[in-house]
């Protein structure tokens, strides 16, 4: 069984809204297990509406369509759905009294442009808007299913849960899509690609695939099968991907990186500080995102100058004349000086060059070193070296997100680079 | 002219990732005064993808792709492309050596599967990715311009705006549409509804309308006809705006809050600090995003625990008992602290409950004090006390973006409650 998905609205075409509505109803099929190849944006405009209709109908078993149900001049769908279908629209006099109710309830004059939106094909029903005033519509064109909801997201939402979602897990046989994603950060897309590319295979089932999402390279697998079978299909291919990319992986689905450190703290009751140079504060405010962080977060530096590495941290101010803030001995100094001033088990420092510019060679933009001071004091200290793409803000995030995965591979007592790419 | 945009990925399709290219790539072509119909959103599968671009082709004169030109097999749009011209992939030169510098360049070693996206339709040519591995591909079939970008976001917009765009604009000639967005933060969008609700008229040219992104709320005007005549309309209506909203603004279109206030310190000459409890770095991350910061911002602290606000900063620990932590008389004394020990001109503090939960009836979730303690030494300070809806996120971003306004305002010589509602 497969579906395609039209929304309708000029603020859809030219940009001003982002459509929302079929992403949603694309996730509500996916886990329902009917696919879904297309989804259509169109415009206020009704001859296209009716061409889309006329065509997606020979594609698809079921088609559902949000948006221009409204009371206004550019809300063209119920009559492009009549058009497509060959038939009148006539008043549904439920809908009617509905409409009419629903007015004197919050008391308002109704216009006669409300009266059209209680019109529907004769030979289709109207569907009732359990948050606003639109009704939808049910229609059948040849073999295909029209399932028509309001553009308004809350109103689409109800319309889809309360009146259609029950008839499409009855047609779709209890056969569903169930969906993992296993995230990773420190090794590219191509790298974790050339590991697990034999099992991307096209129309696979399970199928694999990656996507990146602001630095985080998630595995995705996908399995449809009846709800037990994909499941475990599901927990099998995940086995198999956790076993060739290890550590790497640091959850699944929305679990963030900041919170799986922030969990692996506060389960080994250890707390840890930050001083951070060229990302300002980001590991720290990422740390402090997840509800709880102050039971292993006490207290952190933003140590931006020379001067403040050295007064608030204690660094030896030699040492950065020596080195360079921006480098490995610095980072080591400032994460040493950071976990012995907080009195914390762990510090993470972060130094770099996060650009715009730069102006020593020797420090090119996203030149960033990372320092982990552990709890085995003096030498317990790794320093990593990095060299990250992109622009000011992409590299500050990158080495906040590698600051924390360095974090997490050192509460499991794990070498950063035996798991990491070099 | 018009255009068709495809968007291609089953991340997408399956409602993973909220499609926000296909939005974006409409707004850029309407401000060129070309009309976009049709978007249309494939899954990976070839023969879709084929189909579509055979299809679109007959009706548009621009065929915008975005997505599927990754390294990983399930990145199909480069060969649909070819197979929908009807010619073979072949190596571009030029972009391999791009590809192999930038490999180079981040110290990686490159993978086959990246040398596949240096591969285009014989005909057409590559075009220069200026922040990722992947070129796009420009393409002509039949009378219509094929333009393909990565589906990165970032990669697609950088290319759309320095490859594409000047190609589409010379093409455009005539009508055009510009759009200015004025930015505010303080007050909510009804308060700002309530001032200039009159200039809100549907289908008026220019055109006003509010959005609320992040917490940011734009009065946006658009206005249509010939250049200069359309530069003007706004000019006009952006002046009635501002003198309506007054300081409220603080900058038209991209320009962030934080880049206000770090232009306003640099061109006065004066330095910042700042001492953040709940909102744990994220106004030092804030300020620190804008290039150049390191000329205001020197030195930050993270005290998120009584104890580090008592021995980072120096506030009396009696003080925390009598009043607690979150209270106006803490955040003052965290931001008279932190300006003392940094030496900086201005000190920005902020203490706060964000939640998730609170214990105490008099911390609910949500209050948080901000404390901007000024130039002029020990009384000149000042405290807000902000009870801010939303989850934990949002109120650590409203309590950083008021803390950042008040800042502002203060550095323009005015009372923030002179400004701001109560």
């Amino acid at each position: 069984m497969n579906a395609i998905i039209i929304s309708i609205g000029d603020e859809l075409t030219s940009g001003l809204t982002i459509d929302s509505n079929a992403a949603w109803l694309g996730r509500q099929l996916a886990e329902l297990g009917i696919s879904c190849p297309l989804q259509l944006t169109i415009g206020d405009n009704q001859s296209a509406i009716v061409a889309a209709i006329s065509q997606s109908v020979t594609q698809c078993d079921i088609l559902l369509i949000s948006g221009g149900l409204g009371p206004t001049e550019d809300d063209l769908t119920r009559g492009s759905v009549a058009e497509a279908i060959g038939e009148p629209l006539v008043t549904d006099q439920v809908a009617m009294g509905e409409l009419e109710a629903f007015f004197r309830r919050i008391n308002r004059t109704m216009t006669e442009n409300n009266r059209l939106q209680a019109m529907r094909p004769i030979s289709a029903s109207c569907v009732k808007n359990s948050c606003g005033t639109a009704p939808g519509i049910m229609a059948r064109l040849g073999k295909t299913q029209i399932f028509v909801m309001p553009g308004v997201p809350k109103e689409m939402k109800a319309m889809f849960e309360l009146s259609y979602k029950p008839l499409l897990q009855a047609a779709a046989g209890g056969v569903v899509r169930r969906t993992m994603a296993l995230n990773s950060c420190g090794a590219g897309e191509s790298w974790i690609g050339a590991r697990i590319g034999d099992l991307m295979k096209r129309g696979a089932n399970p199928a694999v695939g990656t996507t990146v999402h602001d630095g985080i390279v998630s595995v995705r697998i996908y399995a449809t099968g009846k709800p037990a079978e994909a499941s475990a299909m599901i927990e099998e291919m995940a086995n198999t991907v956790r076993h060739r990319l290890g550590e790497l992986i640091f959850s699944a689905d929305q679990i963030a990186l900041e919170t799986v450190v922030v969990q692996a703290l506060m389960h080994q009751d250890r707390t840890v500080t930050t001083a951070e140079s060229c990302t300002g504060g980001m590991v720290a405010m990422m740390l402090t995102h997840v509800p709880g962080s102050s039971g292993c977060f006490k207290r952190g530096w933003i140590t931006y100058s020379d001067e403040s590495k050295a007064i608030d941290l204690g660094v030896d101010p030699e040492l950065i004349k020596k080195y360079g803030a921006v480098s490995r001995e610095v980072a080591g100094a400032m994460a040493q000086q950071a976990r012995s001033r907080a009195e914390a088990h762990w510090a993470i420092a972060v130094t770099g060059n996060a650009g715009p510019a730069s102006d020593d060679p020797k420090n090119p933009v996203g030149l960033i070193f990372i320092a982990i001071a552990g709890p085995n004091g003096g030498d317990d200290i790794y320093v990593r070296s990095c060299q990250f793409p992109g622009d000011r803000q992409s590299i500050r995030l990158r080495s906040s997100q590698m600051a924390l995965t360095l974090l997490r591979l050192r509460l499991l007592g794990l070498d950063p680079d035996a798991i990491l790419p070099v």
